[in-house]
């Protein structure tokens, strides 16, 4: 219904503006890392920055204003962090499953799964952590175990290394694992299925599980996500590999006003390049939608990835010279989908990894006109040949690097060898050479945590007795570099230098407090900052 | 290409705010009409009103964020007006038209025609306003005359009336009207085809020309009629009734940033529900998109018009009672594309003129779920019973108007008689019933010109001597209601009453500076306000 509301006023000249303006006074607010820019207040109107500078200037405009004024006491405040590649959809996935990281025997996995069956509100049950290893009965749970506590609902439950789980006999069924003469379906003396899975037949499993999950679920699982994320800083994410469904869920959520990470889509172009027509169809261009929701393009998966040796390298793996891993797409199709989606006025974000794999990517984008306008992404970059970089920089290419993967990829000495190991993420040189890098994790691959992140990019595995930390050395940044890698450059990758990245005047207000200033902190304890409070659009979305 | 640009600055405190904020000084501002607020002052930053007050307060934020000040002279300004009914695509083509009006002579229109044909864009040469009566040879135009000029190109020249027009060789040819046996393609006394077609025949012509008109070129004719509704006043349009072939080319605007006015795009359902699917295929909700484009909804045709008698009517037509006019879609169809469209969480824009139609319609939105948050609207609403204004009410539809409507339809009382002339457009009583009411102008169905509306609300035709302006007086509005129905009204039934609509703080500056005070004239000289400069997000957009 529509009627009048508003209290009616008489003509009046003066003193009728409202409460919009909110000062952040007596602060240690770092407005941008490259140049390094430090102001002790800011406000802040109707989302945006409005000023940036002194606190008497802030409390007055806010005395004018009529506005509010947050003393920040002498906290740091820096620009929130935008993980550049993401996976909301399977983070919610993997935080609604119930924690049974440190369970000492199979009773109390019995009772730990009892006691939070009730909670879980897909139709799947999802656990995650035990270890065989610390249980009290030294032996590997089965179907039948899981049965006893959940038995009309398929169950999965994950193996702390991720790469194992067990099975109930309903899962079992269903997913048609049971039937699947497969090495990685265990099976008895008899032969018959035990529940344990690994591999490719947990692959199976989980397609199945992502298949279950209703656009509905998937609102829920996302908004959970979106609260973990903010709960790490994380203001806006750039979602890689989003399926139609899961951009209901979001599309959705944003209508009800519920977003609360900024989220920029990467479409997966699914069958037949389904999405691709979608957007064709309807005559979509890059960035469509609103400070929440952007559509941006296409992701594309170029090869595979350097642990199970599918990355595509231009010369075979040193430790396994049968192979130099393989495509996920021939190159020719590549090129027509890469061109099709340039030609949409759409952003592509491919993932590569191999060098073999970049070079393909680089010779489709070479070949697309005005290619320096298009800021299309390579996903992850992780080995890259110094004659890469070069053309990188001259095609205005821009990579979404995940530092993590420098410490998790430890083993990648054996991989590569002697000779290509410095052309592992070598973010030093691709700054150098005036490439834009956007920082961020894979999650769930890696934590959301843009510490460990910034950690990882400025050490490199220093503390850990990485195996190429000596070789690859000088790609490590400084704090600078690290923290405008992870707020600019993200910002960039994703044409959003103008709104996001730094907290200068006209940008969205989306900061964060942290515990500690990280340029006055060793370099090891980077990553023990904590995040104390996140802002987006000037509103407090989380508190410690 | 990614390089710093910035100028390095040293750590500092103080007085690194970026000039941001404009601050408007000593005007006579409306901030709204109801209630009626005024202030001397405002402020904007980021495209929004962020203080409204008094000018020593503006000042005094200007200077502390070292903006600038534009001093207003005492001139009145308003809230931008929001046309919520408009054809952008057709003004666009309208506009592009030759202007061929007061010609004296077949010559001189020959010689018009020949001097602007060069500036001519599109495939199809346009040209509208002769009126053979002015003619000294006082005879029509034919095909031969126009071929003297153009003949290698379809040419369309509209007469005065817009219900004739004349059509060179080619143009007869590639609109199949050469061969089309009808009244309303005149032939000679050799039954050759003269050129000059009529009413059905002219609408196949013109169905011919829009599908002639590419993407690229809808482009060219949408941004001219923005500058054109700009130049009104005109800041934000629902565009009711656009094709996917426009939506195309809006986007294509959208992406290179050139939209000038803000679009709200309700889109034809096109054949077997074309978009529809694909809105749905993507998971669109209603209002998807930014500030310049967002796309509402569906707009569907329940019935005709008044003038042609195919309005459709509870009651036969006073002046012809062989007829009650008829629906344009049967009622179990647009009743299920209604549902669909609002499961889909899109907005329904139905054209509804004759009551019989609005009864058709209320039926369809009766039916749904949560009807009353839908803000689903009825396009036009000319014939409406007291009965259904409070249907409307209680069911919590809206209605977007087109109040000159009132004095084009001089001839009503023929139509619908005495006992049904006072339900024609009832503005007062709907608003009465607590109806949000959007005003509009059809164009260019009517001129876009809001002041020559806002006229037509206040006095129905009473300057005019319309002859149902005794029987409907009742109906007028007084200049608040006007005011606020086309500013207000229009943002509500289009849900940017939180953005637009009003001048209060946190909305978009959207505004116009106008020639005189339109609360301190006569009502006859309403149609005489002018627009002076028209602002949009703060900028300034056209000066007169």
């Amino acid at each position: 219904m529509f009627r009048e509301t508003h209290i009616s006023l008489t003509f009046n000249s003066k003193s009728v503006g409202v409460l919009m303006v909110i000062g952040f006074v007596n602060g240690n607010v770092y407005v941008s890392f490259k140049p390094l820019k430090k102001v002790e207040a800011f406000a802040v109107a109707n989302g945006r920055i409005v000023f940036i500078g002194g606190n008497s200037d802030v409390e007055n405009i806010v005395r004018i204003s009529g506005g509010t004024v947050v003393d920040l006491g002498g906290r740091t405040v820096l620009p929130g962090f935008i993980d550049s590649h993401v996976h909301i959809d399977e983070l919610g996935i993997f935080l609604s499953a119930i924690d049974l990281r440190g369970t000492k025997s199979l009773r109390e996995l019995k009772e730990r799964l009892r006691k939070a069956l009730d909670s879980v509100e897909t139709l799947w049950v999802l656990g995650h952590g035990w270890d065989q290893e610390l249980f009290e009965e030294k032996k590997w749970p089965t179907r039948w175990d899981i049965d006893e506590v959940v038995s009309h609902r398929p169950a999965l439950l994950t193996r702390i290394c991720l790469h194992a789980a067990v099975l109930n006999t309903l899962a079992l069924k269903v997913t048609g694992l049971e039937a699947l003469n497969s090495l990685n379906v265990e099976r008895d003396e008899k032969g018959v299925p035990t529940g344990v899975i690994k591999e490719e037949a947990l692959e199976i499993a989980w397609e199945r599980i992502r298949d279950s999950i209703s656009v509905e679920e998937y609102e829920k699982l996302i908004l959970n996500a979106m609260r973990f994320a903010a709960s790490h800083g994380v203001t806006t994410i750039g979602f890689t590999g989003c399926n139609v469904k899961v951009l209901k869920a979001l599309i959705n959520l944003w209508s009800k006003g519920l977003l609360i990470t900024r989220v920029r889509v990467y479409l997966n172009p699914g069958k037949s390049w389904e999405v691709v027509h979608l957007l064709e169809n309807i005559g979509f261009k890059r960035s469509f939608g609103d400070e929440y929701l952007k559509i941006m393009g296409i992701k594309i998966l170029a090869d595979g990835s350097l642990g199970a040796r599918t990355a595509w390298l231009s010369e075979p793996y040193t430790d396994n010279p049968s192979t130099s891993g393989v495509p996920s797409i021939p190159p020719e199709d590549l090129r027509k989908l890469a061109r099709r989606t340039h030609d949409l006025g759409l952003q592509l974000s491919i993932h590569g990894i191999g060098d073999k794999a970049i070079d393909v990517i680089l010779d489709a984008y070479s070949e697309l006109k005005n290619v320096d306008r298009a800021r299309h992404r390579i996903e992850h970059a992780s080995v890259v040949r110094e004659d890469q970089i070069d053309r990188m920089s001259r095609l205005g290419v821009v990579v979404a690097v995940q530092p993590n993967f420098v410490v998790s990829d430890w083993w990648a000495l054996g991989r590569l060898g002697k000779k290509r190991i410095r052309w592992l993420y070598p973010f030093k040189t691709m700054l150098e050479k005036g490439i834009a890098v956007g920082f961020g994790t894979d999650t769930p691959v890696e934590p959301i945590n843009p510490w460990q992140t910034v950690y990882a990019a400025v050490t490199r595995g220093k503390f850990e007795n990485v195996a190429h930390y000596e070789d690859t050395k000088n790609e490590r940044l400084d704090l600078q570099e690290a923290l405008n890698s992870y707020t600019y450059g993200s910002a960039y990758i994703m044409f959003e230098e103008h709104s996001l990245g730094t907290l200068d005047v006209g940008k969205l207000a989306d900061f964060v407090v942290v515990d500690r200033d990280p340029f006055t902190v060793e370099e090891k304890e980077l990553k023990d900052v904590r995040i104390l409070e996140t802002y987006i659009g000037g509103k407090k979305v989380y508190t410690a």
